[in-house]
Parts: C-alpha cells; structure tokens; sequence
C-alpha cells in the first residue's frame, strides 16, 4: 500500500483547513451560543459523548475547571437511554459532542438534560442531525466529510469549537488569539511523526500513553488511535495514576508515550516520564526537561491550553505511518464502523 | 508459595466482617453526614479520589445519578494541587474518598472544595489523617488494618460506606435493607473463583473487563487489580464503548470478562458479551441469559445497586488465585507501594 494513499493521512493533512474553515464559518454560532451561555451562567456543566468525542469532552471539562472554576459531569449515556432516570440540571447546561449525531443514547440523553431543565448545547458536523434537532444550539464543526473509520479531523475540529465556545464565554482575549493561530501551529505539527516512537513501539502489543490536566485528554485520544488502527493495546493514564498501580506491568522496553504541554504540569509529567524510564521503560515525552525518559520534537502555541491541540496532530501523523508500518490499513480498522449506534 | 498463606486472601476473607463492622460502628457518622446532605440538598457532588477509591467514586456517581438525579463531577486533583484553580463549588457537597487519607493532592483539593464552598465528606480508614481534618464530615470506613498493597476490604468498606451515606440521604429503605444483608452475600460470594476464567486468561497479557452502570465501575476495579496482582494489562471499558473501536484489538481467544448486574443494563451487556464471543473473543459474563458468551456463576443481592459489591468479591478470590497461579505473590506487586503520595 502506498503510505501516502490512506484516506486517514488526507484527513490528517487537511487539519489545518478544517480549523480554518470552523473559525470563520463556525464564529456566529458559537458567538451566539457563548452570549448564551453567559447570560444564564450556569453553576456546573454536564457532558455527553462517548468515544474520541468523549475525548474531547474531557478536554473541555479541564478547560472549565481550570479557566472559570465552573465543574463538568460527565454523564455516562446509560443514566437515560438505560435506567430512564430523570436528572435534575436545573439552571445548568449540557454539552453534547457527536460527530455524526445519530448514536441513540447521546440523543436521549440530550433529550434528557433539557427535560431536566439544562440549556443544550450540540457539536456535531452533522447539523440536520437527531442530536441537533433535539438541542437548542448547535455548533456544526463545518470539518466536510469524514470517511476515514478513525475519526482525526472531526476530532479536532469538536475540540476547537468548544475551546472557542468557553473563551468567548470567558472573554479570554488571550486565549482567542492563540486558538487563531492554531491553523498555522497545526500545520508545522502534521510534518513532526515521532520516528524513535515508531521504532521503539515495533513488536509490541501493548503500552502506555499518558498526561495531565488538559494533555490527559489528548492521551485518551491517542490510546484509542492505537488500539483502532494499529491493533496495539495501547491504555492512557494520568500520569498521577499510573505509579499507583498500572505500573505493575511496565516491564523493559514497555513503551510509555507522555503529553507534556508547556503548563503547570509540564515538571509533574516529565518527572512522572523519567521515573518509568529509570524502571526500563522505553519513555517519550514532548518536553526539553527531560533527564531520562527520550525527549520528543513538538510544536508549542501561544497558550498552554492549546499545546496539547498541536501534540495530538503529530501524534495522528505517527500512528498512521505505525500502521502502514505494520501492513495494517488504518482506514479499515478491523470489526469497526463509522457511525456507531449504541442504545 | 502457599496460597492460603497470601495476605490478600486473608483480607479478601475478612471483608463480611469488615463491612459488618461498618454498618454498626460507623452508622451514626453516616446517618449525621446524610442528614446534613439531606438539609442542604445540593444540586450537584464533587468527588476526589485516585486509583481503587476512584472507582468506588464512579460507583457513587451512578448512584447518586440512578437513585437521586444528582449529576456528580468527578474533578482530577491536578485542579487544585498543580493549577491552583479556584473551584465553584458553592451549594454542593464534595466526597473525598482515600484509605490513608494521606496523598497530598487529594487533600488540597478537598481543602480547595471548601473554600469552593462545597460541603466536604472524607471517607478514609484513617480518622487521623490529614484528609480527615480538612474535611467536615469523616466516614470512618473500620476496615482495621490492611497489609496487601493490593486494596481488598478497604475498596469494599469505602464503596459501601458511600453506598450507604446515599441511601440514607435518599431514606430508601430498600436500598438499605439490602445493604444490611451484604455481609452474607458477601461470605457465599467468596467462595466462587471462576476457574474458567483462570484456565482462559492462562498465558494471555491483555484483556478486556467490561461493565455499564453502576457496574462499570466494578469492571475498572477489576482491570486495575489484574495489572497490580498478575501483571495482565486488563483494560476496563463501558459495555456501550468497546464496539466504537476498542475491539479492534480483540482476536482469537482475547479474554472479556463482563460484570452483569440484575439491572436494566443486563441485556445489553450480554448482548456486547455475546458479540464479542462471536468475535473470537473468550467472553464471559455474569448472567444467566448469555447464549454465546460464557455464563459465570454469580451471587445475587437482594437490590440491583448491591449486585455488582457481591460481583467484585468473586473476581477478587478469581485474581488472587490467578496471581499464586502464575508465581507472583500478589501481597507485593513490582514496583507499587502501599502509600503514593502525589503532589
């Protein structure tokens, strides 16, 4: 198979664009909705999503946390589509993220926080979709058609119209600037592609990807992306996490993938990175402070909110070329589906 | 090594009596702290905890989310111990869950939700500890002490102190009459350990626990202590997430083990657990009603909310046996020590 063919490595590539298109033709609506969002100035949010969007969802929860000081549930689907209970979230709101729209539970559920007295909110590249019609505003992500099964663009494209939504409800001046320069960022980030990571992860079949704070969010993605289309067991940890247990199993050369932005947990995270490796790890991690573990090249932005946006696109741009390096075709992930419906 | 000899065995046998030491010693702290939650009728909780005390805090969250509507935001410590945000917490109640009550993140950020303005509740085997004295109600969860680095009958006293701290919020009657007939349930579902699943997790390092609910975060419990005991990397997943691509990685024979309670998420899970089995997967699950996937023998409770404290019993005795079976003495696992501090 010619590397340069997968349908996966396109949409990667058309990252950049998509951000582009989202932050001019996406502004409005998440404007409006963040006016919204303002005026009601809920005590506490509450997500759904499952999946890479669910990814995203995470990242956004810290987002909130840290910037606002505002908490986020994340509500497990089941609580309606399964057990019908009813949620009280009463003066709060609701951020439903879907890429297709159409997954029954996420609809319900979103169907339920309103009930339960939530503003909605729906991202989604699919604005005639259930899950939009059953919310009152819809962020269309604008990513164009995705048909690779690993969804990479429309992740990104979720992530960065909720990012915009919560610093255009914060006002964060600072923080909207940098998220208009990510499209240039990301760019520079697809051309980076880990190859000491590739090597390093040859033969294995199972590892550890970690992170903290908003980055943890980013490993989430990055362990799913392993397991989808490389077929490695690939798990994420915080990497507050992993010395209480998960690190059992990290025997020599175990490779452990770490997400370091340029923020207040850089030092955790890479102290965290040089401790597996003293134990025989084969330890990566995207900072210069590194003393033990392999220091990873990586592109910084002008917000540590958005470095972890930048590290996940040259991630994608290494998990694809592991795949093809594997003979595993990444767009036809085995015993998966795009669009999954789950009630 | 003598297998009757391991500590963990000793512990796990304790853990009836333990959690019936609970329910007398520790009920009027529990009634207090429920008629103080009870009173102030927040609209949403906050939990803190790392590692096992986390599950029992995913556990809580179904809980409060089933039984009362109540949305539960699981916040990560960083918020406070690395990013010094300052958190809204003002009208709810936070629940730190920790055995030593020692780690110093947790502590800051239940400090941090009081001065968020959140009613704090630790539950803790230790009434000492600092934990104990930032917060304003103590749960003190009398599983006496614990020599296993792999915590036993301190996730069972933890999980069923919160259990019972929100049934008695709640004032269900039923709930509670089933908590008080835990300890025999407890006692018959020690003595299943599931040889079957033993003979087809022999020589595999990876594998899949599966749950959906309240369950689910028994199937996380599950997946840590096979890493910490036996060296597996199990991964947990919701039942309604392994088919949006964690299967990937599943093969021939790849063991699943899926925790079903007697709930409304019973037959989806063993529809997922049958469909992995048609997968090639070695499935198991605890239900009557699989067709494909292997049924295992399990004690029922007398209230859905309890089936999945009996379900995690019988997978201990399964993983401690497991663990001697495979040479490891399960009292001292590689690397892990029985206190992490994390800053």
């Amino acid at each position: 198979m010619n590397q340069q063919s997968s349908q996966m490595r396109r949409e990667i590539l058309e990252i950049p664009q998509a951000v582009d298109r989202l932050l001019t033709q996406g502004e409005d609506a998440i404007k409006s909705c963040a006016s919204a969002l303002r005026a009601l100035d809920p005590p506490m949010l509450a997500t759904v999503a499952r999946g890479s969007s669910d990814h995203v969802a995470t990242y956004l929860k810290y987002v909130s946390e840290l910037l606002m000081g505002v908490p986020v549930a994340s509500i497990g689907p089941s609580v309606a589509s399964i057990y019908k209970a009813p949620l009280k979230l009463g003066g709060s709101a609701c951020i439903s993220v879907s890429q297709s729209g159409q997954s029954p539970d996420i609809v319900d559920l979103a169907k339920a926080a309103r009930r339960g007295g939530a503003l909605t909110v729906a991202i989604t590249n699919n604005p005639g979709s259930p899950l939009a019609a059953a919310s009152e505003h819809c962020l269309n992500i604008h990513a164009g058609a995705e048909l690779s099964v690993a969804a990479t663009k429309t992740f990104m494209t979720s992530l960065v119209a909720g990012l915009m939504l919560l610093a255009n409800w914060r006002g964060d001046a600072a923080l909207i600037g940098a998220i208009h320069g990510l499209p240039d960022a990301l760019e520079r980030a697809a051309r980076i592609d880990w190859p000491e990571v590739r090597a390093a992860t040859k033969g294995w079949d199972s590892l550890y990807t970690l992170g903290r704070g908003p980055a943890f969010a980013i490993s989430n993605e990055a362990a799913l992306k392993f397991k989808e289309t490389c077929l490695v067991h690939a798990e994420s940890y915080s990497s507050a996490e992993v010395l209480h247990g998960p690190v059992s199993i990290v025997g020599q050369g175990f490779p452990v993938l770490a997400f370091a932005a340029h923020d207040a947990a850089e030092a955790a995270l890479v102290e965290v990175a040089d401790q597996v490796a003293d134990k025989g790890a084969a330890a990566f991690v995207t900072s210069p402070n590194a003393t033990k573990a392999t220091r990873l090249a990586h592109i910084r932005t002008d917000h540590a909110l958005t470095d972890p946006i930048a590290l996940i696109v040259s991630f994608y741009a290494m998990v694809e070329k592991t795949a093809t390096e594997r003979g595993i075709d990444p767009d036809t992930p085995r015993h998966l589906k795009k669009v999954t419906e789950t009630l």
